[in-house]
């Protein structure tokens, strides 16, 4: 059985990745949480992750780490992590490509925080082109393979690559077309997408180094999420 | 026969990894350069790359952007660009995923500016720790696969992957333990790495936004670049 590490649902878009393909592809795994901000985090976290860094898949002592090269790690094993069509296998791991180091002004701006409502102080100039070509290659995959999922008819690893920016969209209230907004409104209705919000909303820490990362860019007008104690 | 798109070899370290791939298995390529800072750059790299961004490989018409996309693209389709040792192939992939989304600091603060040799203004603890998990990851490769190469004897993706990293160490003259450094000399006397470093110093273009992030961070003391004109 697998081991996967993550961090704190809330906030780890790294995390959820890896986790959105076991669970919707059916792939029975352990799940242990290495909350950010709690110490001796650094330290135990050498020990499960070479990077120090969470997602990573433990095999029964094999160490992967990075959410794309879990993916791969999985492909080799399981059938339908990405696309059995070439074509579509080859476009969905350019744009899980594309994702896994780039769009790095939505990233750093719309930070991950399923559980809050929030409006950004500005959109720069380079979070709008971010935007536009998330919606644009969206609408390709859509259009190209027919949808309802990027890649066609089922959900494959590159779906997964995106569940963090539904979550972003949905905190942050970002504009899309109508193609790119229905596509999200899916990816947040999945059964895997729905679990993980309402254990985020479960969740009471709120690690100073995840929650100010929001605060520099936007207003909290709702928080959904457990009140602590 | 495939087409590859890729920018300034000076500069670009995106590029440098999925033409080294190719070039170190032989696999035969068309070279295209489409140089930063000269318009109508973007207008037509819109035409070349899904993303607007180089490298991408263009394989008789189907466009395959981001270094790792291409890497996995043609290892569907030629042997030994991964290890065929399952450990290796499975530790090479996590590597050049670390590289291929980590390293931020090491990537920001020690631009790829293959020809000058600088000194930093500072190295700040966020740098020393990126160059401390570069040796670290670079030493268990080393001593995991017996070297000379990261995941054993031959050349893979991965080595590609820290190619850019080795002009790196050579530019701003970083500081590695023996293992690590002699492995960053290894890349940088390969025959592939010699030919990239010898047209980027042949190369008179000094696009302004390459060249000014290496000056905020360092002082050029030496510049073996040609001279325009």
């Amino acid at each position: 059985m697998y081991d996967l590490y993550i961090a704190n649902k809330n906030y780890s878009s790294w995390s959820l990745r890896p986790w959105l393909v076991l669970r919707e592809l059916g792939i029975p795994f352990n799940e242990h949480m290495v909350p950010f901000d709690e110490e001796p985090r650094w330290v135990e976290l050498r020990k499960i992750s070479p990077s120090g860094k969470v997602p990573c898949l433990d095999d029964n002592g094999t160490k992967i780490w990075e959410s794309s090269a879990i993916v791969e790690y999985l492909a080799e094993r399981h059938p339908n992590v990405w696309p059995s069509d070439p074509a579509a296998r080859d476009w969905a791991r350019c744009a899980a490509a594309e994702m896994h180091a780039g769009f790095g002004n939505l990233r750093s701006r719309c930070t991950m925080n399923c559980g809050v409502r929030a409006r950004l102080h500005e959109v720069p100039p380079e979070l709008t082109k971010d935007i536009t070509r998330l919606a644009g290659l969206w609408n390709d995959g859509l259009s190209r393979f027919g949808g309802p999922f990027l890649a066609g008819k089922a959900f494959t690893a590159v779906d997964a690559f995106f569940g963090p920016v539904a979550y972003r969209i949905q905190t942050y209230g970002l504009t899309l077309d109508d193609t790119a907004a229905a596509y999200a409104a899916r990816l947040l209705a999945l059964p895997s997408m729905q679990s993980w919000y309402a254990d985020a909303l479960r969740e009471t820490a709120r690690p100073p180094s995840q929650e100010s990362a929001l605060e520099k860019m936007a207003t909290v007008f709702e928080d959904l999420r457990a009140k602590a104690g």
